[in-house]
Parts: C-alpha cells; sequence; structure tokens
C-alpha cells in the first residue's frame, strides 16, 4: 500500500476566504490529509490575530478528520518535514500568481525534494483575495459572499 | 480505503521529452497510475507517427506497471471518463502555457468535473519541448540531450 | 448635445458566444449604438458561413434598435469609418488578449485617431471562447451552456 | 435621451502625469463628464499633500466644465455611488497592470454593478508613471517632460 | 585587444520596419558589426522573395561597413557558427516576445554557448511589426510610417 | 579603435548570488569593463551594510582588473555618467522583471541616452534571488548553493 498522502497548504488566511475553501475541497480529491498551515509572520501586521484565524478555520472543518489547521514559524519546507508532509497545495488565480509560486516550488523542490502540487483557482474565485475581504471590513462593508458561509467570520467593531 | 487515483497525462508528444518525463516521474509520486495519453489530430502533421510515438514512449515504462501508454482520438474529458481517471496532469513552463492550460481546465472541470493537475517543469527543463528536437531533428543534429536516454528515439534519414 | 456614439464590435464570431453576449450588453451601457461587425477572412476556413453567423446573430437582437449585425471585409479602421463609428469595442479574457488587443490599437489610434474601448470579461466567462464550442460541436457534444440562450445555434449533422 | 454619463477616474496621482492627462482627454470623447478622484490613504505617505494635488490638477483642468476634481476617503465604489457615476475609468500600461485592475474591476461589478472602462496607455506614455516623477524630484532633476505644460507643478527646495 | 564582436541579427524581416532599424543602430553602439540574417523557411509563405528582401536592406545599410545583410537556411547557431559571430541580436516589444525569445535563447546557449543580446523595443515602436505592415500593404494603404524612410519599399500593383 | 565599453551592472546586492555572477562573466564577453554598482537605498532595510557587501563582492573579483565594485547614492544614470558607462547591464528572470526594467530603461534611454543591454538569467538560475539567501539566513539554513563558492559569505550568529 501506498504511504499516506499528506499536503500542507500554507498561506496567511488573513482570513480565509471561499477561494481557498475551495482549493481544499479539491486538494481532498488528489490527497489523503490536508494541513492548512497559518504562517506566522512577525514582521507583517494582521487583521486577524493567528488564535482568531486558527479558531475561525477550524470552525470550519471540525467535522473532518482529513484536515487539520495549524500554525508554523518556521521555513514552509521545515514545516513540512516537521508533520511528515510531502506535498505542498497551492491555488493559482493569476500570472502573477503563477511566477511567484514557481520561484518557491523551485527553490523547495531544489533544497528539500518537496514537490508543490497546483490547481487553478475556480473562474469566479479569481478576483477573491484576504485584502479584498479585509478592506470591506475596513470600511464597515459586509463580505460575507467572500467568505464561507459555515465559518463564523469575527466582525471587529 | 480510498479509490485508485487515475491521471491521464494528455500531450503530442511528438517526440516525448526529458521535460515530459520529469512531470510523469514526479506525478507518480502523486498518483497510483498514469495513463500517457497520445491525442491524434488527423488535420495537423505530425513528425512521428501514432505508432512511432506509443513504441517510443512503451519502450520506456515497459517494467512500471502503473504508467500506461495510449492513444485516443475524442475529447480528452470523454478518454479520461473512459479509462476512469478522474484526473488530468499537466505541467506548465511559462506564462503562455499557464493561460493555454486554465483555459482548458476550467472548460474541463465545468463539463464534467475532472480535475487538472499541475506541476512546475523544472527550472532546468523549461526551455524543452518537442518542437526543439523536430527542429534539430530536421537539421540532421543531435537532440539526444533532450530526450529520455533510455528512449530509443527513431531517427529518419 | 454630443454627436452619437457608435463602436463596432468587430470579431469572428464562428460562433458568437455568451462571453460576446456580455461584452454588447455591458457596452450598450456606455454607447449610443453597437455595430456587430463580422470580419471576413478568405484566407481561413471557418465552421459557419458568413450567412449563418450574420443570421444566428441578429436572431438574439432582432428586436433591438441600437444594435446592428454586419460583416465587412477590408480594413476594421475602414470599415468603423464607413459606418461613422469612433470607437471599437473590444473585451479583454488573458494577458495573451491584452497584448494582441494592445498591439492592434496602438496602430489604429496612430493611423485614424479611433479608439478602442476595452472590457474585462467576467470572471465566470473567461474561459469561453468560439474555439471550445467548435470543438464541442465536432466531437457531437452540446455546445448550449456556451452560447446565447435565445439565439438559434446551426447544428450540422 | 440617456443619462447623463459619469466616470470617476480615481487615483492617487502624486503627482498627476502626461499618462493621467491624456487618458482623461480620451475619455472625455466617450463620457459626458469625468470626476478626477484623488483617493486618500492616510497609511501610506506621499509626496504632495492631497491639498496640493488637487490644487495642481484643478490648475490644468479649470476651464473645463466637463471634469471636476475631488478627493475621497472610503470605497471606490461608494464614493462613484455618491457622485452617480455609474463608469470607472482606467489606462493600463502594462500586463502587471492589466492582472491588477481586473481583480479591482471584477470585485466592483460583483458587489455593486459598476462598470470598468479600460483604455490603453499610449505607447510614448507607456514608461510614465508618478513613481518616476517623484525618484527625479527627489535628486532635484528637472521631471517637466513627464508632467503636463499646463499644469503647475509645486517643486520643493 | 579583443577579438572582433560580431552579432548575427535573424529574422523574416518581411518587410523590414523602423522597429528593426532601431535595434541595429542601437546594436552598433554595442557591436563592431552586424549582420542581418533573413532566414529563409520554404514551408512559410511570405510576401517579399528572399531577393527583394535583402535589396531592400542593403539599400538602407549600403555605405555602412559594420553592416551586412545575408540570408541563410539552416540552425540559427549554425549560421552564426559560420560567420564567426558569438552573439545573437534580439529586441523584445511584448511579453510574449519575452518567453519566445528566452526559450530560443537558452537553447542556443546550451547547445553552443552562443549568447543572446536582448535590447528592449523602444515605446514608440512596440506597436510596430512586419505582419502590421504587410497588412496595410494587402489592403492598398500606405505602409510609410513604418518603414525606414530610406528604404525602398518595393510596393506590388 | 572604439572607445572602451563600460556598462555598470546596478542592484542591491543582498547578497551577491551565483545568478548575479552569471550575468557578470556573460557581461564580459560583451563588454570591456564592468562596474558593480551597490545601489544605496537609505529608506529601505537590509541584511548586509554596504560595506560588507562591497567587501564580500570584491573578495570575489579582486584579480580580475574588467571588474569594479562600487557603491552610488544617486540616480543611476548619474552614476553610470560619472564613471563614464555607456551601457546598463541587466538580468531578467521572470515576466514580472521584463516589465519592470523595461519600464526603467526607457526613462533612463529617454532621459541620457544610456542603453541598457538585458542578459537571459540561466534556466538554473531563474528562481535563486538575494530574498532565497536571506529567508535562509535567517532561519539559519545554509544558503551556500546559492552564493558563488569563491565568495566569503559573511554569516551572522
Amino acid at each position: 500500500m501506498s504511504p499516506k498522502k499528506t499536503a500542507i497548504f500554507p498561506g496567511t488566511f488573513d482570513p480565509f476566504t471561499i477561494g481557498h475553501l475551495s482549493i481544499v475541497k479539491r486538494g481532498l480529491e488528489l490527497l489523503d490529509e490536508i494541513i492548512i498551515a497559518i504562517g506566522v509572520n512577525e514582521a507583517k501586521s494582521s487583521y486577524y490575530t493567528i488564535d482568531e484565524r486558527l479558531e475561525m478555520i477550524r470552525s470550519l472543518f471540525h467535522d473532518n478528520d482529513r484536515i487539520r489547521v495549524m500554525s508554523y514559524n518556521s521555513l514552509t519546507v521545515d514545516f513540512a518535514a516537521s508533520v511528515n508532509a510531502r506535498f505542498i497545495l497551492r491555488g493559482i488565480r493569476t500570472v502573477n500568481d503563477f511566477e511567484y509560486e514557481r520561484t518557491i516550488a523551485d527553490v523547495n523542490r531544489e533544497m528539500t525534494g518537496i514537490e508543490t502540487i497546483i490547481l487553478f483557482t475556480e473562474p469566479q474565485h479569481t478576483h477573491i483575495s484576504s485584502t479584498i475581504v479585509r478592506e470591506l471590513l475596513r470600511y464597515g462593508k459586509d463580505p460575507s459572499e467572500f467568505v464561507p458561509r459555515q465559518m463564523k467570520l469575527i466582525i471587529r467593531k
């Protein structure tokens, strides 16, 4: 029998969107387990804390034992190794994404042999990003069409 | 247990290159079975016949029971369905590839639900293509550094 | 009062798709009149004849007096001048489209002063093209989700 | 008679360049009114104050009653609605611009129905940007070939 | 003393445009000698014969002994070797050009060590191409603003 | 005899990588002298000080009298003029690089006539950047495969 196929799905997820959800769901068709991995970047300010993001994403997948939600504060490939993941899962929306992801995937493969699997973002999600959601939140708008319906989005007053 | 994960790897493969070989090998890490699927396009002239291409590629994988080599003359998604493949595997080299593959992957997903899995071509293979190999063959040059060493490349006089 | 704002919407339309329809409808918000202009290219074989394309597109817009459907066999800018159109309307789906349209728009502007107005294709239409529809037709598939519902698509046996 | 066609032309305009001027002039061929809308971004430092930018741009268009110059501190679509503009006008220079504008245009259309009209930057202006002008100003160079001749550019000592 | 620096400037030049002229002139600042090399492609139909193209381009450079005009019918790198050229000179207009040139340059460097030198097309020439000139000629238009003034363009009746 | 052909190779080089080294070596085939020019940007924090970067790069080229290593704190074109360089040498890795370099090259050419010469980064170096090296250094990893073997990389504890 082949060994368990585990991928990490790394990102900032500030917050998690329906675009992210689509990649995870489609990735599960292919993989045995996906670890949603929130990268901690202390140099960059965020809208939601790591704990809030962990809580929101976990609320979405609490009944799915093939998905785990974790945070990490190291090189992505080191985190992947620490959880025995041989794959990194990423979605690509644009040409700009493509070139960015490619560079990182090449470095990761060359250094550690880890493979990056790319899924195309679905057309109706191409324009959706965490940045857009934060922008709406900042101006007091309702971003609910861009975030998963089942996710309890924390709204700041 | 999860069902067998089979992907087709469709292409013209006129001829099969070390870039194609790399995608197949890396795809096997992820998938249970890969069917290398040579698309028949009667409107387009080719350098090698379908039979020659089948023979050359089969010579490369004859001892690997997780790889099959077939030709098809239908919509790619219909061929995939006929062999019970739920995935299409593709490598991307350039931005131009990216946009082309994305359009096709979106249509295929929307029409049949089949998922396209993308791997990035390795940096040292980005410039390698069947077109280059044919160009070298036409001018009597040796293309052996661009085709798999174990493959018996048919050379026309 | 400002003069009537007329644009041509040039293309091959072999056949007209829901992507084209969206651009025309959205263009009407901005323009007074749109002339859908089917370019005749005798060097290139087509799936539908010019007459079939004229008939299909006219069936779609017969009750809209702000839209005309014509064919032309000249430089696009000359056709535009002949119908007193000061604008060319185009939709852009991809980076590749962008560069292609830009080059043509620059030449047209420099030679005649005609202006090209660009609308972005809607995300859910980005992967839709006449090429895809023809491919489906050739393999006996139903392309109806990619063509306007009200358009009577001619199906060859 | 059709309702008045008003577009906002949003940007930072720090400062306004001959590239911006070209888009506004060409946009006036198509639109009845253009509102040049300076977005206030308190988080980002600027070279010119909002008041300086308003003053410089107004000096350029003071005798054109189809152009207004305003600043705004809200979502762009909300500002557009507040001035009854149904269109957003934007110029595109590069592939990178294209992808950025597309994402924003898609979100804006989906949320409010507002349409974004794209004009291609003229070839001779493709390399001109506010960034270049500021860079020249910082090193005490003369940027006058990149800004409108009629605009009174404020020069800091 | 360093050896003579010779580059070939390969292309179809059907016909030679002011964009090509600009690259040659700017290349001469850097190189000792440039050989304008017209690639013969018997499979592709052309507007001008090889002899016509040789004649037109030679008329332009007849008094410049650092430029030669030749045709060739072999791999570009083989032609370069045969004239002792260590460089290939190319102009790039668009992202699409960039990816195309890069692939070829990588193959050429890997196979023979020949180096490709890239100059950016000047902004005002980005939209100019032999294709545009031929299109104008076919419709009886005057293409003189796109071809070198000193070149005697052959006009077919 | 033609005047000496000097180019500057400007960059941040924080730190210098094997990708940079490849461009310099290949540039020397074409040019008489290359001045590696470290741009001082006081607004941006760096990993290595200017002095450290000067020291590291000089250690690499100390016995090559056709290469000089300098720092500068002015417009790049002004620095080039001050050292009598008529060319700027740059390597391009990606489409994103291409558009960025093009804009700057166009401005520089238009303002001062200085020419930018582009070499393509070699395929096996496309994913290598100073950013990657710094990232590895920050996490205590060994970046030695990405920096020149002969360069004494300063490692912070």
